[in-house]
């Protein structure tokens, strides 16, 4: 039998989906998980966009042009002019989701040993399309204590090395919903351009801010229009992850066209995915309205339970859907797959994803956890009687620290 | 501004679609471009398949799981094992395409600087999957003068070193359309096992075979269930190459396991596409033969017009809808632009691939191209009587060779 290569064997696995067959089998069992692990969200993918997909009269599902359906590429280059970016259709590539956006960013820009600067703990595939594009992550560590900030801009000069060919942040960001300032955007884009090196933005969640906090896009960074390159998709903005549509937005020709070589070979994004993207630009405002509305209240009811709970470390997350919190445990890793396999309340348990995958550290998150606020308050609720009682009789809990001790 | 990196620069260009720039200027400037470049049919997709997608309830459009919609999967091996193979569930990978597929057996199976066996012409994006995941191709020429048939076993063995992993075919070929035999699959198939490495089988045109020709997956070979994976796909066969949705069948649990932890970054192929999938496993058999009775009339009108045309090689191809002829030209590369760019015939003219692109080894391939018998067969002879002109006019015409000149 001819053995797999020895690159898989060195593969990270996502920790978002790696518990899966643990989640299945406690289905199988009859147990009724609440899915917090994955950012997919519960709410309605916009009825009046499915309808016009269903309206569209498509006798063949073709090829899409490589770089995208021309139509949709315009309205979203009309949507980008009308806020007062300087974007052109050539400027955007339409991709498979986010996450094919950043593969092609890193072989366009970045080639293999050479690295890119991440503040952690960063989206956890980021290390899974760093592996695959055989490009190093320098990982920059980022506090719990003050909400997961965007870390000094001293410490991103300290790792710039001569390998560096960028700096890659999501904002606002997954997995720990902290939202950047204006101000910390354009002192990135200061030391890029100071640096000559890229700035790539993941964006998938500008549409998620909270309270006082306000997206600011790094395309607003004229200055540095031939470093920055954005990522952005309608996954998590209309509900419609299983479209695969993401986007780059990039002002340098020579990176467009470096992707565009590299896109080719899997021809074309997905053409029904594509419709229902057009048509999602169509979308009213209110949309998006009422889904952030909703948000809130669920981080909010997130945010006071796990305030609640004896020896759980948290913060108010400003923006995207997550909070990424520290629990009095030993393993996140085993109490993931303990909540799944060995425990239940009241018939119940949970999917939460483990800390540690989303380090490029090694030793760090192990007592963290991603909690994705994708469910209703209610089931939020109840998912976290689940989490209160199962910290509670957790065998492996570890002593509350210092800092835990004073407050009980 | 900071440069792109060295692997763009060595990227090889898609011969398919690298003249799409040429093609809108000509349509700009009013010409009717014939394209039979892409293997994108212009056969309607099974209106009764797109109609269950519309009646389908999909509130959410939800990310898929990574390896697919079980419904889908499940279907599937349920037509395998109808058709008598030993397939289940866990053997089956769904895809963003069989473009996607060859890439993560790419990733899983081969390191990089390891080689693969490809004989060639080869479908050219092969080239850039490899580049993509730094793998050598090891080319084995096959001739037009035999259709391209599969070149002799001997010259596979002495192909293989201490480096090569696997042997990739395509079958029925893009871009010959040659169809191998039972045998041919069986020796290769033994040839593998011998040498302990993987047989991979691009199974994409598995529909299409005329006249005697008869389609033999290695899926076949029982004894060689671990060595073997095939690829295949919705695009070709139900003229649904938009839906971006292959699949790997492999029967090789450890190859499986290092598939889905590359696949696991991207999250899963789209939703839509694998919903409109799932609905084309119920489209009546007759569709595929009337479809087959269109591309062999399709293949006649070709091969009989090319035949006709003083100086140009051909042969008839068994199977896909590819025909890859040699043309009595300098240079195909510029023949094609030249065809778009400075010539037209009544107004009309045609865009084909070139042939040195679907060569691994430099230098071949350069009076030859590939034509998709992608049209109905008016548009299709309207498309030759542009060839027959241009080939007659073209200022850069080379003298025919010695056998062509006897024939005249």
């Amino acid at each position: 039998m001819p053995n797999i290569s020895k690159r898989s064997l060195g593969t990270y696995e996502s920790p978002i989906r790696k518990l899966a067959a643990s989640a299945n089998q406690a289905e199988a069992e009859g147990k009724k998980v609440y899915y917090l692990n994955i950012g997919q969200p519960d709410i309605l993918t916009p009825p009046s966009a499915l309808q016009k997909v269903k309206e569209k009269d498509l006798p063949i599902i073709k090829y899409a042009p490589s770089k995208g359906i021309s139509t949709y590429v315009e309205k979203l280059t009309q949507q980008y002019q009308s806020k007062g970016f300087d974007i052109q259709n050539e400027h955007i590539y339409i991709t498979n989701g986010a996450s094919e956006a950043i593969q092609l960013l890193l072989m366009a820009c970045v080639d293999a040993d050479e690295n890119i600067i991440i503040p952690e703990p960063l989206y956890a595939n980021y290390v899974g399309f760093s592996e695959y594009a055989s490009v190093q992550i320098k990982p920059i560590t980022s506090q719990i204590e003050d909400g997961f900030a965007l870390p000094n801009i001293e410490k991103f000069e300290a790792a710039i090395d001569s390998k560096t060919r960028a700096i890659l942040i999501c904002n606002p960001n997954n997995p720990t919903g902290a939202v950047y300032s204006k101000e910390a955007i354009i002192e990135l884009g200061e030391l890029c351009k100071k640096h000559d090196i890229f700035l790539f933005v993941d964006e998938v969640y500008s549409a998620f801010c909270y309270d006082e906090f306000e997206f600011y896009s790094a395309l607003h960074l004229n200055d540095l229009a031939q470093n920055v390159a954005i990522v952005d998709s309608v996954s998590k903005r209309y509900s419609a992850c299983g479209a695969r549509v993401g986007r780059i937005v990039c002002r340098n020709a020579k990176v467009l066209e470096a992707i565009n070589k590299f896109a080719q070979y899997r021809l074309s994004a997905p053409t029904l995915g594509q419709v229902l993207s057009e048509a999602l630009l169509e979308v009213d405002a209110s949309y998006l309205e009422e889904v952030n509305l909703e948000y809130t209240e669920r981080r909010n009811v997130l945010f006071e339970r796990l305030s609640q709970m004896d020896g759980v470390k948290c913060y108010k997350p400003g923006g995207a859907f997550y909070v990424f919190a520290e629990l009095p445990i030993d393993d996140a890793d085993y109490f993931c797959k303990w909540l799944l396999e060995s425990f239940e309340h009241e018939g119940q348990t949970l999917m939460l994803s483990p800390g540690s995958g989303f380090y490029a550290s090694p030793e760090l998150g192990k007592n963290q956890i991603r909690i994705a606020y994708v469910l209703n308050s209610t089931d939020l609720n109840k998912a976290m009687d689940c989490l209160e009682k199962a910290i509670e009789i957790y065998p492996n809990k570890v002593a509350l620290d210092a800092k835990m001790m004073e407050k009980i």
